[in-house]
């Protein structure tokens, strides 16, 4: 069994009235000045934003704000966010949002308190990062698991770079959950979140390492618990208990739970940002339609796992005569669930036409840094075996 | 579905080399001279303590010492560990041990940093708990979970009152956990602590609340996870990818994260306190002989909640005609359980002679706080309840 160090400090407020104590809970944690930082239209139709704003102002921290994040948060943006934390002498990050939103957030905490570093240099891993402004979140997109995570993903859109760092000076102090605010996401949205935060346990269950039983056990009741939600919450938009479990399991899915003692994966991820970069497309859509294409490729090489995974998780009978068509069987069955929540199989589907293989080989050139790099824990992966696994992905 | 706040901030360094970075921690979280807290010999014989010491010196942080603690830790020596530490000008609580030797450097702790408040008076809630001195452990007893909680329990010899207390200043900074260290524990010490670690469960899952499945089922995985690694390390005590397990199992188990979103119940421990303090059993072997009277006794307060234990943790058919029968057969199991792992089921077994009537009052008297108090979330337990179920374990 591997070693392993285990470190998840985020505060984590849960309930309907949750929001209600962001003024505390930032003064708490030593903030006087706070960038609001959002997304899109949305926490201001809801009344969230204002709401916030109000909170704040009555709880006497001041505040200034920044929208405008989108789906794979931009460079630009974030540089906008730095200049503007220094002009005004912000604190303070709190992030408004799902996963963009923290994440560029973070990457605005990394900026502000690093003036002498190109925040990308920290993305190239040009750079040591050893202090961050204070970030926290109120979350609004349960899925990239962002709110209790080290973790960043930012697109720099000279060159379409979609790129991920981490770093322990990252892991949010405080993260604001109230599941009624997820209530009005379309259901495509809530599909990708849910796609994506089952993701985030397969880049970790899926290892050669399979001798962390509890591990292995949390992850199953985590992904079971998910799977059966979701139907719940497609079906009434409205259905508080089970919007709670997804929330919840979102974090769950990424703070480092559930990969303790083993080694880890992120291929899919990988390939997937090459995805998102090129088509621009929701990051959960794109996970769907590589997985299990991953899956079949990689498979025998612990092929028990997946044999596991098929019976634990996806109720597939165990022929222990044919343990590969077991596994198999557990790929279609995921498969099947994501046709049933309306998440893409292959990139045809995801992108609406079919993909070149000029496109292709993009990819996988970017996603292997021009072959120098074999992203993959169960698998590393070649230029080569990318190039396999898009095409068998295309539908 | 109740709402929750979860916060679970030590840090965790987990494997056969994460003594090595002792030093490194306790200088990362402010320590500059530290009580070494131990409890009996073990901990000098197999060299922990010595090589502890010289890692110390070795990274430049002064220490002082202070052993013999005992299971069901005294007071009387947490007023000795206060007066060395104010004397010593220590500034850091590093526990060597297990559940008792951190619940007693927590009461130090406290003790030091508010030098005009008797600590007791913190345990018998008369006064509020603001700050303490840090407190990390060397974990070598897999059982409490003191080692990630907020908690501890306290045995004031004058009168014999064990009473606990919690607070986020309590939280642990720290904990380096080697399961190698939990090879030499005898048979009994690790299935008493095993009866613990699941106990903590316990009191979390049986619940009127159960409309939290992402905590039923991660508690469900954990319990499970426990109940097949305990056998095969009683069959070889040095298996080190079980004992990995169980050591990772407990701090899981008493994070909280087992708890979020429902009530707990905690009546067990309160029973088993008096049982302890009356007369000084080990702590998971009177939980073993409470447990199942306890259960019998309040399984109609939520009856679906036994039978699902029965069905998922004890692998019982359900009979869905009966499910009393199928509840019953889920504790009946459960007893199997104990004595399989030599564990007593009732007060006979646990203290070796009858208990009487008078010493059943007596425990009743003082759980219930002559009748002010009652203790018990799924049931709350009034004295003639105590009386009851003390008088249902009997045996």
């Amino acid at each position: 069994m591997r070693d392993f160090n285990y470190y998840a400090p985020t505060e984590v407020v849960f309930g309907r009235e949750s929001e209600e104590q962001v003024a505390r809970l930032v003064k708490k944690y030593g903030g006087t000045k706070v960038l609001l930082h959002y997304g899109g239209q949305s926490a201001v139709r809801s009344g969230l934003l204002d709401k916030i704003a109000r909170l704040l102002s009555e709880g006497g921290v001041e505040y200034v704000t920044l929208g405008g994040v989108v789906p794979n948060p931009r460079l630009s943006l974030v540089h906008e966010g730095i200049a503007l934390c220094r002009r005004e002498g912000v604190d303070f990050i709190l992030a408004v949002g799902g996963g963009s939103v923290i994440d560029s957030g973070k990457a605005i905490a990394m900026g502000v308190a690093n003036p002498d570093e190109e925040v990308w240099n920290y993305y190239l891993q040009q750079a040591t990062l050893t202090r961050a402004l204070p970030v926290a979140s109120v979350l609004t997109i349960p899925a990239a698991g962002s709110e209790m995570s080290g973790n960043t993903v930012i697109t720099n859109e000279d060159g379409n770079f979609k790129l991920g760092f981490g770093g322990p000076a990252l892991r949010p102090k405080f993260a604001i959950m109230n599941p009624e605010r997820t209530m009005t996401l379309p259901p495509y949205q809530t599909a990708a979140g849910v796609t994506d935060m089952m993701l985030h346990i397969f880049e970790r269950y899926f290892t050669k390492d399979d001798d962390m039983e509890l591990t292995t056990a949390l992850a199953e009741a985590t992904l079971r618990t998910i799977k059966t939600a979701v139907f719940d919450v497609l079906k009434n938009p409205n259905d508080y208990r089970q919007r709670a479990q997804i929330m919840w399991a979102g974090s769950v899915a990424h703070w480092g739970l559930l990969g303790m003692g083993q080694q880890e994966d992120w291929a899919t991820h990988q390939l997937e940002h090459e995805l998102s970069a090129m088509f621009d497309v929701t990051h959960g859509a794109g996970l769907a339609a590589i997985w299990p294409s991953w899956a079949r490729y990689t498979m025998q090489e612990n092929l028990r796992r997946f044999v596991r995974f098929a019976v634990n998780v996806m109720d597939v009978d165990n022929d222990f005569t044919q343990p590969e068509q077991t596994a198999l069987k557990g790929i279609e069955a995921m498969e099947r669930f994501y046709r049933a929540i309306g998440m893409p199989t292959n990139i045809r589907e995801l992108i609406g036409r079919d993909i070149t293989d000029d496109e292709i080989d993009e990819m996988a050139r970017k996603c292997s840094h021009d072959g120098k790099r074999s992203p993959g824990g169960l698998k590393a992966l070649t230029r080569d075996d990318m190039v396999a696994i898009y095409r068998m992905a295309r539908g």
